[in-house]
């Protein structure tokens, strides 16, 4: 096993969802870890994220447990800010740590009041049931919409020894039907303040979840938390700091990925990029606006090899090109020379385009050197039955 | 009739679309009309929409022809322009007015060379054709995936005589499969200068066909082309001219509202009105973002009364607002009040979705005045398999 020292993990099944499911889940660290998260940017935040942000603030970045609920976001309620803190209370109280060290997270429906009792009633059988090999079962008790549970290991060696990174996610819509969000939970055993860790999250995350779009939206309640315990006693000098960012941004592209893969509705997973952009900012548009379009999400969900929609797609995304500079590459085909159609293959393409990934290459020339990597998936007749039936 | 005088219309099947309806289209003016055109803001632009664009100025805002083709949107092609200037210079001659006055409009695949001999081997049929009631051919041969025919017509009293405004559209998706793209065509027999033409355009789209949206995405064709030949003889007076731009923007807004409703697979009309926005933008956006995200589409498609998430998606519309200060209204009924669940009986509120028109109230609260409003549709899996399959 590849988890990381000093965790312990538990997972019960509080009644907050309807389906019989785990759905109440902690993670414990001992001793307490440096914590550091991103928040969702939507100017609609809920109760759990308001907390565990000021709970961060209050502890200086130290976490030692967190308490994930799903099936209810807590979010547009009367209640939130109160339920989230008595929750965190109560499960400080029992851990003997102080409640600014417990951070709170929520998925699931938003409008619904949470029922404190519900999480505080079930906290004893929660703690009781903590151990250091149950990382999985609090994996799956995050999902809700999601197919298929989404981890990610990565053990390196620093100072000679080894120190472990295990991370899990969840999400399918980045707002799923009355259930909101992406979570993800990153832990390490390294030695690594909290400032520190913050600025390597924000670089890993600019690389990996900033970078993926299942349908455009960001949800009430994405949070994304690194904690590093230093149980390992293992504190990586200046140098291998660069090699702990790698393999914690590999730890992060590969959860995003599996979000995007686990897409709702999704049968394949899309890679775009961008070459040749006079700004990383310009880049990361065009690709943002290529991932968004339905036109060119359905085009790949019936292997249509119509690069006409990947150019009009970009030609949308606000950022100055001439048309006449593009040549766009699909499943590594020439389609499209200097704006104009390529001489390709379209039964090769097609062929080509069945597969369970697909890569939209967009070239610019004259421009610059900036590039963009963007994943997203292909949008299907089921996102739609997903999302429009789900009350009927 | 309500025809605007001084306008013959023609249609015939060239052979550029492969399903055998016609295609290609003629709107001739005698006398010569003013002419004021709205075009696509996508940086990738059609060679009809340069050489329209081209035309107007060199003419100085006079239009004799319009000559639209569907089947081919003349874009990302080799020969585009030349194509274009070779169609108005043939039309041109055989009507003996100056190229310079003959509009080109396109509308199908894009990245396919468009054969000019084709429309140009058409025109003598196409010309001997031309007939003052022939506008429901032309506004039927523009159609492209629209189920249904878009026109719209108003009669108005200036200066105690009758001016008649009439109008023709065609969209169902912002682009098609394959095929690109929204083209309007609005004719009145008044008397107007171009620059006077141009200036009640500009207002009138705004209010109109910029407050639509099917999929988020702009062709690479998009043309609005209002054509004023004074026919009628009758000059607006200055208080009159508000008269008359009342009477236009209700006819954009008509056709419009026609394009939504022919959404490609649409089911419902989808009305958004903003209040209480601090500025008109922030009123925009807003709307510009309910309208657009898929998850809200798709709950009306359901007929699901989650208006949790409307209020995620007005989150993330970049507008700073204190979601404790929103109401939300669905079908007239109060769903949300300051941020949270509103007492409603969701039962009825159901039903009421269930009607083929739905309106979305989003009312911020102590901002500012400004409104906005917005049409869409809902999302359905026919939009997918319309888009998915047209290759397969």
């Amino acid at each position: 096993m590849n988890l990381p020292l000093g965790y312990r993990y538990s997972s019960v099944f509080a009644g907050i969802r309807k389906q019989k499911k785990d759905d109440l889940a902690l993670i414990v660290s001992d001793p307490p870890a440096s914590g550091a998260a991103v928040f969702t940017e939507n100017r609609v935040q809920a109760a759990p994220v308001r907390i565990a942000r000021f709970h961060l603030q209050q502890s200086r970045g130290l976490v030692s447990a967190v308490l994930i609920n799903a099936g209810n976001a807590n979010c547009a309620t009367r209640t939130g800010d109160r339920v989230a803190l008595a929750c965190c209370d109560a499960l400080g109280k029992q851990l003997r740590v102080p409640a600014a060290q417990v951070l709170p997270a929520s998925t699931g429906v938003i409008g619904v009041e949470l029922e404190a009792s519900l999480i505080t009633n079930a906290l004893p059988k929660l703690i009781q049931g903590l151990a250091p090999a149950r990382f999985d079962d609090v994996a799956r008790a995050i999902l809700t919409t999601d197919t298929v549970m989404k981890v990610a290991h990565r053990k390196l060696t620093l100072r000679r020894r080894a120190v472990r990174i295990a991370g899990m996610t969840k999400g399918s819509g980045m707002i799923h039907p009355r259930m909101a969000t992406t979570l993800g939970f990153v832990m390490t055993d390294a030695v690594l303040p909290p400032p520190l860790l913050a600025s390597m999250l924000a670089v890993s995350v600019k690389r990996s979840y900033n970078r993926i779009s299942v349908d455009g939206d960001t949800s009430t309640n994405d949070t994304l938390l690194l904690l590093a315990n230093g149980a390992s006693g293992i504190e990586p000098t200046d140098k291998e700091l660069i090699k702990f960012e790698e393999a914690l941004s590999q730890v992060l592209e590969d959860l995003a990925k599996q979000i995007v893969r686990d897409g709702e509705g999704a049968r394949k997973l899309i890679t775009i990029e961008i070459s040749g952009a006079a700004s990383e900012d310009a880049a990361d548009r065009l690709a943002r606006t290529i991932a968004n379009s339905p036109l060119v999400k359905t085009a790949i969900a019936g292997s249509d090899p119509n690069w006409g929609r990947i150019l009009s797609a970009a030609g949308n995304a606000g950022v100055a090109f001439d048309p006449s500079k593009v040549d766009i590459h699909l499943q590594g085909m020439l389609v499209c020379q200097g704006g104009v159609a390529a001489d390709f293959s379209e039964s090769e393409l097609k062929k080509k385009l069945d597969e369970k990934e697909c890569l939209i290459r967009f070239e610019l020339h004259g421009r610059g050197m900036a590039t963009a990597r963007f994943w997203t998936c292909d949008l299907t007749e089921k996102y739609i039955e997903i999302n429009a039936s789900y009350r009927t």
